[in-house]
């Protein structure tokens, strides 16, 4: 793996599964094989799980990881060619990048998207840019619109999980929240169930929260969450604001935060989030609280994907 | 030891001190006992020394230690159960201790007091939720009320300087300052005096100012800083808010500074502090500038004692 | 060398530099001499490069690094003897040097300038402070008016690139900027230049901005950037704002940006800058993205002169 921005950098998913599980199973069995080398950490937004558990995959591969909070320590950085510089932007990613990768085997970086301006959050500015002039491999750990980290630990957490010999039924559903998130974690999840092709992939949202087309090609889709919880094997919880009216939220009808009474009509279904989760707005206690919920063994998993995406990069670079 | 939240945890504090002497001896003398093990340093509230002392530890005993700091990071979590998170929590501590829990051996957490609320600051609300959803060995980095690695550095401290055949007289004398603080450091080495019982202990501090029934039961209190400190060989200095009309600062009638002249009735004492000290507000510029002064051994000392308590942990788990 | 403040602490530049460059080639020809020694960064102003590279360094020798970002997360120092510290300061330099000299090593140190004293900037009190309060080797990470690790990287860059059997003409041309930068990086770059006394200097900047006249003794001086220019071998480009009327940007007549058609007239000179740059305010496009450009090589080399200045550092501890 030469890069790891989305599902379309993995040429066999259930191969980097395998080995995710694997170090699960004995996590300091490459120990050495990061040995004198070094990922940064680059953090242009906040981050408590993928960063916890990024460091901890380089830990246990023997890298060196440095962690740089640049929302917290300040980096306005410029994007625009050309750009005559007498403004508050302090310095050009084409001067800053390069520089990171001189120092680092690779580059792992979070950013998020505006929620103002679709076209320049789809366009993933701040990623492309630091691929384009660090010259290191670069991970993904949330960018604007996607979220690859936490879809490959969601396909590892439903591999581990499912024992039987059929497809799942996987369902996406969007909860309610507060305020307007980021399409990320159901463009990238929608994004790995099609691209694994092992399961049987529905969505459900409101009317006005349609994910962008390429990501829900393949997908059944349908404004019903019962009939999308009928039979399900798991069910996936997000949020996620407006494309098309872009970073809206528009009134939802109906009651669509899941409850153990929707549950009944599942097969038992593990639910799953990628945390953090808003209590009995997103997901009620009485979920969360159950044996359906697989959020923690979920969120432990990090480790195990992102240690499976580094040790791939390392073995070919 | 299965968790280090404050003297009632210890069950030998002689041998912990000991344990603590024997690394300043030979700091390295144990440098695989962490091998592959990790300890998450959180810190709700900012930390100079305990953090520095407490990562200098780990890394004498091979452990890795990642620090994060959440003041600066931004991380509103909720602790009331069945609450609706519609406001400004983020994350709920049942959900987000159970994951560091995953990703770590030990747990280490600084939390401050709100010194609004009594009921909630005394009942260690933040720390016990770490404790109980956790699941893993929580080291107190200080919390609302106690600071058990300090007192486990005084206690050292005091046995590391003491060459007589006797009990030493240990005086905790109370001290101006600024801004309200909490009673942490207070309450904690009168319950580690208490509990080593080692030394005649007397605490002495302007009316308004009595600490918790609990810590004190066994100490001798006086309202007279001069009759304390008559013949004591350890002057512990230290301000604290009031516990009775909670948080705030009564008026304290006299002069409550250390000075070299109130020394003289003393047995050439060693004058102790936490440090940060307030220098001529807390204590005199000619008393910590003088022999007398024990601060900056005291904070050296910090890193025997974290990595006494990091050793036990280590060897029980 | 015991600490590494200046060209002043540096015996033989050209033996410090062949160290650099020996580092560049094998970087972990040393890889054992760190062992069990730890380097504390305490950054007082904010840092990328100078963070990272001297991390970075600190790994190549086997060393643990601990960062401290104190701008971040607080720390309010009082320098003045006998304060009475009843107002904003938290701890006086003399109480929390010594600990952290008792925490590390090697101490390494960021601080910044105020710009508005300049007689408290160029007394250098912080860093001065620390110096005298740690008791440990102190580096300089860029200090109130020098840089002397970017100077190092400097005349490393330039020993590298330059292969004739001759001095290279070096020059310091200032540069416009959108506020006032310290004098630092032209004070340090002009004493190391005189220090090393391989190559010829010349510094050109517009009338009130004057560097100290200690900093420029054996330089040539000239108020023509193009007479400079001519038959230059390197161009060094940096803003800086006036040391006469202290830390105020005067209005500079002409043009002061360089650009390929300026470059002409020079012995197709490096373009060097420490970054960050300001693009098409400080430095056209056209020369950064040109082959005139050492930028990024010079910001990489940033490891090795740290590298050399920790190893010098061990190996006389």
């Amino acid at each position: 793996m030469k890069q790891f921005l989305s599902a379309h950098d993995v040429f066999d998913i259930d191969a980097l599964v395998a080995t995710g599980l694997a170090y699960k199973a004995d996590r300091f069995r490459d120990k050495g094989l990061g040995a004198g080398r070094r990922i940064g950490l680059l953090f242009l937004n906040p981050s408590l799980r993928t960063r916890l558990s990024t460091q901890v995959a380089a830990q246990h591969l023997g890298m060196e990881a440095i962690v740089f909070n640049v929302g917290a320590e300040g980096w306005a950085l410029e994007f625009a060619d050309g750009a005559v510089m007498n403004g508050s932007t302090v310095e050009h990613v084409k001067d800053a990048a390069p520089i990171l990768g001189q120092y680092f085997d690779i580059l792992a970086l979070r950013t998020f998207p505006s929620l103002q301006d679709r076209a320049a959050d789809y366009s993933e500015r701040t990623l492309n840019a630091f691929v384009r002039y660090s010259g290191i491999p670069v991970v993904s750990l949330e960018s604007a619109t996607l979220h690859p980290l936490q879809s490959l630990t969601d396909v590892l957490t439903i591999t581990e999980t499912f024992k039987e010999q059929r497809k799942p039924r996987v369902v996406l559903t969007w909860a309610p929240h507060v305020k307007p998130l980021p399409q990320c974690v159901a463009n990238s999840f929608a994004q790995w169930m099609t691209a694994w092709g092992a399961a049987d992939f529905v969505v459900t949202h409101p009317e006005g929260y349609a994910l962008k087309e390429e990501f829900i090609t393949g997908a059944t889709l349908t404004s019903s969450q019962d009939e999308a919880l009928e039979g399900a094997d798991y069910v996936y919880v997000k949020n996620w604001s407006a494309y098309e009216d872009y970073g809206k939220m528009p009134p939802a009808s109906g009651n669509w935060m899941l409850t153990l009474d929707k549950l009944k009509a599942t097969n038992n279904a593990g639910v799953m989030h990628c945390l953090p989760v808003r209590r009995n707005v997103e997901l009620s206690d009485e979920v969360l609280d159950s044996p359906h919920s697989l959020v923690t063994q979920q969120a432990a998993n990090r480790v195990w994907a992102a240690q499976a995406v580094l040790s791939e990069i390392l073995k070919q670079a």
